[in-house]
């Protein structure tokens, strides 16, 4: 099989990098390790950026977002039993929207399917070959087969697990790398879920509740980054969480069905330069941000826009002088949106390793944010989404 | 002898306790353990808050300050070559001044000397007693002869080393620390200054340059907390600042004689509470802030405003009301003024303990604030002094 771009991972980077390189009239294929079912039930973040949204928009696929998708013009973060409310169109002159993540991934992979463009399924590469020359090859099994697909472009987009950042030579990367010593124990309720994202430092760790619909809450707990789901009962998770949010008399946060469960370890990740030869990495496959600040998704998108733009100019003009300032353009708007991410969950975590004075100064933080127009603009704005890279 | 408050230490907070009481027609006795021509020869910090500059005004005692002071109305921040320039009165609404702070404890001590108000240098108090009754008294030292002062309250001025911090009961405190493993080498140098007070982080590690007057320039390298003076020789110091300074051709930065150094390493401390019985802790007794960001002064001037009020109350109705709530008042505009020195510090200068990904972190928070109008008036409407407490 040959097609001009093979992307690797129907994550959103590469579901809307083949949307994207349709819209200009650029073939590819899509490779996707996990099945149809899978990839559509993984659970992830659910907050879009003006941006993301609005790729969404003239792609034509935004329909069911518009119809389903909530906007969510603020966020609290709370502290000492206090709250502070960032009003993100007053801040920031923008809002967010609600729309989980798998429900783009099956927007996005319904409509490729509709339109007949390849994507495969259960397809799991096994290794790159030629990625400096012009006609790389992606070597993967499908159905029991070993098959080929050459192309001219390889777009790495399978998360920070796949095979596309180890095919990268050793020698010419960089790799920046921060984990923390806890995770997110994240739940999905049938409850009715609080008015406004709410953040919460307490004593206890760390608590976030959000909402996925009127009818569906997404709470999280800091609990150590080697917890067992099996530690939490659902009435234990309760318990902590009403205590987090300094809900003592148990009447704000409503209780739920807990129908969904998982604990993911945070952090920070980031791999420099982010492509070689006809190799492009984009998404996960090349940084991990922890999830306070609801960025992953949304930086996945504002790499696959400024290498679909290289592809575009390369196809029209034979020029490669996007491509190859591919990784540069992306890197600053990555790590500042790292460095957002990172320092949003040094701000609302509780640190084990902080001494009385480090703990004093985090408070003290909150303290001065939540007395700061200027300290509250610059989280709405970080939240709310940076500008994407000019053209 | 017997006054109505026994003030330690002849430094800022001490000198403006003692001139703000009298305003108040409160008798006040100043005890400091060095000679007056030491105190006065004291190089520290020279940047005053529109607050401190007020204070200053309404004593009657900035008619030098007036006339030699200079407005700054800007500073820069430096990294990777660039410069980020903070407008602060377009950013934050006002400016500070430029003062060296042993001009303000001359012109404080000549107008306390000048009015026949008792402050007695080289009187080295050896021991407080009484402090949880109502005739606390103050024991010290002076021309050979053990002495006494009875007072109603003592305000404990005496800096870091000072006797008053040790002589509140142990059991009562709390102590948060925070020493970083560097130091400033500073130098007082006879040449023409650069425009704006700037900052740089570089590879190389922190500078700053800033102004005393338009002749006098005083700059300051990052160096290890150990550093010996001897280590120092002048060409050294001018090439390591060209350098950190990205003044490769030396255009930039004017050279001049150095006529005084130091070396003062950089350390957050803070003790709570700031009172006991009749005593109360003002100033560097109390909490050190790292000096960037020139906090120190004007955060001892934030003190002793709020006592003297406290005090002012209990003479004029006999209520305790303002004193007993002195600690606490000062404690939020104190922790929130740490937190901005600690985290100034941490922005501008190069740890040796950083990871590359915490590196490249902190540049990219440079990198963010030099894009965002929000970011840069949080760092200026600190700079310029956060408000005082409210009445």
């Amino acid at each position: 099989m040959r097609t001009q771009v093979g992307i690797i991972g129907a994550g959103p980077a590469g579901l809307f990098l083949s949307h994207l390189l349709k819209q200009q009239g650029i073939e590819s294929v899509v490779l996707e390790a996990r099945s149809r079912a899978y990839v559509e039930a993984r659970v992830r973040a659910g907050v879009l950026e003006t941006g993301t949204v609005e790729i969404m928009e003239r792609l034509g696929l935004d329909s069911r977002l518009k119809r389903e998708g909530m906007v969510d013009e603020g966020i609290d973060m709370r502290f000492r039993g206090r709250t502070i409310h960032i009003n993100l169109p007053e801040l920031a002159g923008k809002s967010v929207m609600i729309y989980g993540q798998q429900e783009i991934v099956k927007d996005l992979i319904a409509a490729r399917i509709a339109a007949g463009d390849p994507l495969i399924f259960e397809a799991k590469v096994t290794k790159l070959s030629n990625i400096d020359s012009e006609s790389p090859v992606i070597h993967y099994q499908h159905d029991g087969e070993d098959k080929t697909l050459e192309c001219d472009f390889i777009a790495g987009c399978d998360g920070f697990h796949g095979v596309s950042r180890p095919a990268m030579p050793q020698n010419v990367i960089t790799t920046y790398d921060h984990t923390f010593n806890f995770a997110w124990l994240g739940v999905l309720a049938r409850a009715r879920p609080i008015a406004d994202m709410t953040y919460t430092n307490s004593d206890d760790g760390f608590a976030l509740c959000s909402r996925r619909s009127m009818e569906v809450s997404r709470l999280y707990l800091q609990v150590p980054f080697d917890e067992k789901l099996d530690n939490w009962s659902d009435a234990r998770f309760w318990d902590e969480l009403h205590k987090r949010m300094f809900d003592y008399d148990r009447s704000e946060i409503a209780e739920g069905e807990i129908f969904q469960r998982d604990v993911a370890q945070l952090r920070s990740f980031v791999t420099e330069p982010m492509q070689y030869g006809r190799l492009f990495l984009a998404g996960d496959a090349v940084h991990i941000v922890p999830p306070t600040g609801a960025k992953g998704l949304n930086l996945a998108v504002a790499d696959v826009r400024v290498l679909s733009r290289g592809l575009t100019e390369f196809y029209r003009t034979g020029g490669r002088g996007r491509l190859d300032a591919y990784s540069a353009r992306c890197l600053e708007r990555i790590w500042k949106t790292v460095r957002y991410s990172t320092r949003m969950t040094e701000l609302l975590h509780k640190f084990d390793e902080h001494s009385p004075f480090q703990r004093n100064l985090q408070l003290s933080e909150l303290e001065y944010i939540a007395g700061s127009r200027a300290a509250q603009t610059t989280i709405a704005e970080q939240y709310a989404g940076l500008p994407f890279v000019e053209d």
